[in-house]
């Protein structure tokens, strides 16, 4: 499971900030990194008249623009945020997320001298420009490499293994090591007499089926 | 498999505009559709200066952005596109795709009087706005319902029943279908037993497995 750190606090404080400098560190130390930014209702990147725009008007479920660089897709969201970001975003190591505070993934909260404090449930560390009075690890807001560390040491030393995400009807089953060594074991046993398939460079999986009556 | 076509023909002869009647034909009719448009190169939706784009131009892998009504998903491409837009597409009953006439799915091709003909590899129908001599299947511009019968007839129709998708590293898999019946089977008597699973209620199963070393 991909996992997901969200980083809140109130705006103005550099939220936006602190996260583009974790990517940039992130990804020096050979990450994959997705961003989920949780934009206003209403919100749209596409330009009024643009193709693309015409398509996401009439209804159309999901628009994908594609060049040989970049590819962006525009998707009406029938699901949760969040179940729908899960879907989306299984090919990165870690994905830091600007706000959700209500969400229940570990929060970092970021702070500055004269913002009040959320102290939203599930924080786990504070990024500040002055001491406070919790217990739980404090990072200067200038000190991206501790920071960075942190983030690594808590979420992503230990996702380097063997990992799993099975979604039944699209919401995430939770699997125990036993099964998850069960599931990934037994399939890897099907697909491997496959041709096409070299066991020796194997790195990824994925199923999708579909059961209709 | 999620049936992909393409709508080839030269620019100004309305392929957009097609497309966009189809979308609202084939949601009248219940289907999910998607839609693919190749882009130019270098080409952003996402405007300077927004936070968006600041994740995507310091090498963010992905960054989404997400409101309670819409997704947006912006990736930098280290896939082929189609590759790509079969992982983030697999949700969907079809795709109309604009443009990509040399790729190998199954092509229309949309003309008018006094624009020259693709004729590319693949075409397996023309919608024209005059009678071409050509022994495949041609439609009246103006006849979406035709074209939307056509689509449904040809892509549809056989979806409809149990299906799978397999990608091994991100490459697909074919499945005969032997193993098609194989693959589904095992794997639905897999998840059955799991704590909220209905076997009832069962629609999709998405299994996603990552080995490392």
């Amino acid at each position: 499971m991909v996992p997901f750190v969200c980083f809140v606090g109130p705006n103005g404080v550099g939220k936006t900030t602190i996260i583009e400098k974790l990517v940039v560190n992130l990804k020096q130390r050979g990450y994959k990194v997705g961003v989920l930014k949780h934009a206003a209702k209403g919100f749209s990147l596409d330009k009024e008249g643009k193709d693309s725009w015409r398509y996401t008007q009439i209804g159309t479920d999901t628009v994908i623009l594609a060049s040989e660089e970049k590819i962006v897709l525009i998707k009406n969201l029938k699901d949760s945020i969040i179940e729908e970001a899960y879907r989306l975003l299984n090919d990165v190591d870690i994905v830091l997320i600007e706000g959700l505070k209500t969400s229940k993934f570990p929060k970092i909260e970021v702070h500055r001298k004269g913002y009040k404090l959320f102290c939203a449930k599930g924080v786990i560390a504070l990024v500040t420009d002055e001491p406070l009075e919790f217990n739980i690890p404090q990072f200067n807001l200038e000190d991206i490499k501790a920071i960075t560390d942190f983030i690594e040491e808590i979420f992503l030393k230990k996702s380097k293994k063997e990992d799993i995400r099975l979604l039944v009807n699209g919401v995430s089953i939770p699997l125990n090591p036993f099964l998850r060594k069960f599931f990934s074991q037994v399939i890897k046993a099907m697909v491997i007499p496959l041709k096409g398939v070299e066991e020796s460079k194997l790195k990824n999986i994925s199923l999708d089926i579909f059961y209709r009556k």
